[in-house]
């Protein structure tokens, strides 16, 4: 079967690379992914899953960083002029760009899913010949979207994984879910997905990442961990302008307030269970030398190695914020824009996926990757199957790099396409056959 | 009559001289003058005059920097060994050792009140040949508290005072207020006294002092002035402890809290208005090096150029100490220790003391003195005065010193005690005569 | 002579206004009023003035706040292009935009200086109907350029007043300097030809100002004061970046140095001297929600009631911001913008201007404005003056105003413009006919 | 061999017990163990050992928080009076209280050593008759100096296995150092007899601490580590006092600085490659509410789990003291007065341990304890050993405890002696006879 797998790979492969570059050159941004979740939906439906999209898959209380409706709007309008299916653009209003694609093989067995996510980053892509999506003419479209983490590869290995299950269908058993999620960067979507439930029902879970420390095709790791949970917060604080010479006393004074707050935040204790993290990336604040800053903007972001760790780090954050706020008689607005999990792979899944991998030949160097220290929400989704007694694994596939993940030259070599959907095909039959 | 004056002065001398060095010896702090008080109580009732103590001229709610109760105790008893009445302890229970003689002249005229402060300094006196009281023998034998401020002094002037009006009685009209006001020192006394309404029908308030600025027997200031209100704040941060290498995110760091409100306290904003001043004169916090500190104290003190600019430093200063607190999850205890008000002399009223000095050519420079700078709790004595219509001023009488004030060497040249004495006695004449 | 004063004033009133309007279209930001200080100068030559421009009238080393090279360049074309006369503009380059019109009596007499400024504030001037400079186009043709402080007036008024003094100048005795100067918002340029000499030979300086607080015509101060000296400091904290969940121990934090450094400088100590102030009016640093922030700025000013207090502000400040970089292993420039002196008109001199427009009937209401609080760099040549022992005054002209000070509605009525140049005159032929 | 070692124990039994009560009677703190190195030294001469001590063990420029000469000078007499050997006295002077004993057995073989630390704890004993030491007629007669850590237990034992591995000498190879260490508490000693060399040429170490969390005689702990690498440092603050109402800016705010350089280190960026720790235990600053303070003192700490993460903490927290200093004009001076380095126990050492413990059936549970998060300065020796190829292990005796470490009424159970006795033996005869 695993020789099949392959065939079919190969197949579709110049489909898949097509896909990628199509995605990549119509990049949109974490929730305006109406024309990637569109043709995603298309896809997928004609393939025979179901499909599920908008508030069947998002839950609207826990979307993360949403842009203004104005944003939103614009983006609708830009998708269905780039070619989004207007059916379901519909459904996705209000920037809830999710996509799950299911298929039950109507024989007992477990459930199992897939993860990929479909949004690019902020990023204003390079136009050099150097840069071969710009040199053969993929380069994006949308003027500061750019898919500079991989994440359109992701998108079509995906569809390729959800075609090449269609036509081995009548030996499997159990279910798929192809989850496609909005918004990874900056950790603002997967909860939303979570919540709704979309992996209560999950035995395993897969994710799978291009790139990342690996830059060389043949490398991989299978049960990659050590993600710290994290929290992304965007604080205003308003307070009162003032003459700073004439009357400075009857101002209130919000880069005082948040200074103040910025040095006591970086002051929170460590914790003695394990890594903590805190940091305040932007500060801005004031209008003018001689008036008393009135308002001050700060982005941060907490993390912890557990879930534990960062709602500790969360909460000490929040009660110094606002007493900062207290302090100089300056109103604090906290917004959550981002979050993640903590969250580890199940070493018995990653070792079945190495297995899997083994047997296909696939990779030449297997490298374990359990303190990779940054943050990724399919930990949400990772920490809520782990929760419910299933088991999940996070897959990075090395390939070589033009540039860094979020480089405005980033591009990435596109055989670790096929050999991702390989795997993780090869992974869907080893677990749906029930061989186990 | 000031020829008068001048000679019962000097009948008294040596009695002025000889009751300043009896109070020096049995030198008592702020709220324990229970022996100087109940000796006042005496010579006034002796002389004539009605004489209220205790209750009747202290608000205790208006107290402020009171010792604990088991000080106050011993005090009382160390007060009765020493001789006092226990007619007047009794009354002034509590450390209520404040204590007005009233003195009505029967015929229409105004009311004259002088204030006089009687309490001792922390201090251990100097034991050296050197040192006048201990080489004459009237050393403070009541360790740790010393007269090094004058208020000895003070209080003899104010019986001798006394004594020469009772002599004048029949050529004086209106009403004389002799005011003995305990805890001038950490400014907390007079406002209990103010609070309860003593000088609430007085139309005429003078203060006096020794020494200050000006240590030369011969000069004087009439009409001093530019005191600044101030508050005394004292400020307990109790947290939790913690091992600071095993748990310390399990720690409130009072000393973090503390530290934060230091800074933010001296970055309190200047106010346009006119001067103000911050300081946080001491920090003492934790226990160990490697344990979270747990405790912190800090004593603070918050000055204006005016009662609302004061008032506006302190109301800042709450704010921002409260804050602190609840920055670092500890909790704050805040105790106002002392008080005062800004306050400056009637010009016309220094003129008037001027002029009766000028007369009987008790001094040689007369020093205008608008800017102190420090503070004096008879400004609530004043503010209150003038706030109800009445004129008050200031007098410093210039003396050499042998060391600045609050010195363990301080002492004064007693001569000043016949000037002030003559200058005050002149004064009430001038005022109570009608003559003017 | 006076009356003969106000008939050549209502004969020129009409070039005055539309010298006024001229600048007012062509408004010109600091450094860059290559046209209208061209057309100054050209205008000086013309009435026979001795004109000095550029080097001769500026010393480079103490310009502060100058654009970049390549602005200057942009805007000497741009102004070639707006009809300045290049002659001037050569002499001008680099930014050194000052004029000076001097014209020798040749008769023994003091040396007069009127003091005017010519640049315009970073503004967008208002579209709109109800503002007279756009309904009647004279609205700012410079996109954020606009005359929002009335320097446009000042620059005609000198005009104005250098055309009626050649009318009269054979009844003129010593000698007139007519300084028109660049860059006043932002208090930058006056130093740089105080610092040139421009006014060590000057007997009496008069400074004048439209508007200000007084906004009725006929309201007028001749003696304001009480400006605060000042310093406007630029800094830039330039750390390191790191990932802030990879390797946050690499990174040297910019923004923490900032917060650090800022609220330190809030608490620099008060000064018993005279009013402190100061203000960090803008704060921006860092790049991103999860890297250590490498680079932060800050604008900030400091102030003093005399040029000795606003120096210990200053030499604090260095001192806070420089530790607050090394304490975070984070290099700091510092860039001083600009600053003024602090200053008083001598009573002398602003009673003799009073008397002067008392008897030309110029306006109804003489206020006293000793506390302005604010700061303005004619200081530098006020106090230059009265350093050399001469006398130096500040006068504020009352007009209605549309909109405040550098509002982007603001405009005055013109009238203003006569009634000023009456009094200047006046004050000249006072001051310079040796009558006095 | 171990059963001659297990009745060779039993005699000496009583002796180990009474010299441990001797001990803990004549408690000596850190530096002035004359009397209880005196007594070291006597034996393990008498025994036959070549004895080292003072300059022969002790680096003095290594030697942290020594006492002040006086009370050198005061704990010498002392200890003479308590009957200690005035010739070991003598070479101890200035507190070098470091006594090492050496047998060479003469044939070839390993160099192991065993490290004992001697001093006592700051704390007052209690005199209750619940407190057995106090029952039994063995508490501290050196008021202020406790035993409330079990180092005269330590003692005790090394002496006990010195006298067994006398007798049983000539069936050993190799050479055997007994260290006896001086200043534990605090970890200010080790440091100084590690710098000199003590363990330079040892190839195996072993320390031994009793009770620790094992608070029951069975248990043990055979390759104890996690130790945190610490730095411990007393800062001075020296600014210059000034009133605080009259003349504010001419202090120097030694209170300020310290607070900013409080808030800043615990700000101090988390390390990517392990736990780290920041704590100020103490700060006390200030003489007087009104005045400026102008002396502060700060006792504070660093940790890391490794040298090199406990050095970039003390390289950040000098850095910043420093700068908080120069920021406020504010002279420190910082003095180190502790430090430990990290270290854990190789395994194959704490293996081999382990299997003589388990041949001899000293003890019921063998726990790990690997992450012990405390400091010990063993680890200076241990380090070093490693660092030289050497192979270390800290072993961990469980025993009952009265009352926790550092308590006043801290006692053990006696029992844990002999153990510890037998074991230390057991071992020293497996690596020593050659037989590995």
């Amino acid at each position: 079967m695993e020789g099949k797998i392959k065939d079919l790979v190969k197949k579709i492969e110049a489909k898949t690379i097509e896909r990628r570059r199509d995605f990549h050159k119509y990049a949109e941004v974490a929730w305006t992914e109406f024309r990637t979740a569109a043709k995603v939906a298309d896809v997928l439906q004609e393939l025979g899953y179901e499909v599920l999209a908008g508030d069947d898959v998002i839950a609207p209380e826990a979307m993360m960083g949403v842009p203004e409706p104005e944003k939103l709007e614009r983006h609708v309008k830009r998708a269905l002029a780039q070619g989004a299916n207007p059916k379901w653009v519909e459904k996705m209003k209000g920037g809830k760009t999710g996509v799950v694609g299911i298929m039950d093989f109507q024989k007992p067995g477990p459930t199992l899913a897939f993860r990929f996510d479909m949004d690019a980053n902020d990023a204003i892509e390079a136009e050099e010949e150097e840069h071969r999506p710009y040199r053969e003419n993929f380069a994006s479209v949308n003027k500061g979207a750019m898919h500079a983490c991989g994440h359109d590869g992701h998108t079509a290995i995906g569809l390729a994984v959800a075609e090449i299950l269609t036509t081995l269908k009548d030996q499997l058993a159990g279910k798929i879910k192809l989850i496609f999620q909005p918004a990874e960067e900056g950790v603002r979507g997967a909860k939303a997905m979570m919540v709704k439930g979309v992996v209560d029902d999950v035995d395993y879970l897969v994710g799978l990442h291009l790139g990342f420390a690996f830059n060389e095709l043949g490398k991989i790791s299978c049960d990659a961990g050590g993600f710290l949970a994290t929290t992304k917060l965007d604080v205003t604080f308003t307070g009162h302008p003032a003459h700073a010479g004439g009357a400075p006393e009857t101002g209130r004074n919000a880069l005082l307030a948040a200074s103040t707050a910025l040095v006591n935040l970086y002051a929170i204790s460590r914790h003695s269970q394990g890594p903590s993290r805190i940091n305040v990336g932007i500060l801005e604040g004031g209008t003018g030398r001689n008036v008393i800053p009135a308002r001050a903007v700060m982005k941060l972001e907490t993390r912890g190695a557990t879930s534990t760790i960062n709602e500790y780090m969360y909460n000490e954050a929040i009660r110094i914020i606002k007493a900062a706020g207290d302090m100089h008689g300056v109103k604090v607005k906290i917004a959550e824009t981002g979050g993640a999990a903590g969250a580890n792979s199940n070493p018995e899944l990653g070792e079945r996926i190495k297995l899997v991998a083994q047997r296909m030949e696939l990779f030449e160097e297997y490298i374990p990757a359990k303190n990779l220290g940054g943050s990724e929400d399919v930990t949400y989704f990772m920490e809520r199957v782990q929760q419910k007694g299933g088991m999940a694994a996070y897959v990075i596939v090395g390939t070589e790099l033009a540039a860094g993940h979020h480089d405005f030259r980033f591009d990435f070599n596109e055989e670790a396409l096929s050999k991702s959907v390989a795997l993780l095909s090869g992974v869907a039959v080893d677990i749906l056959t029930g061989e186990k």
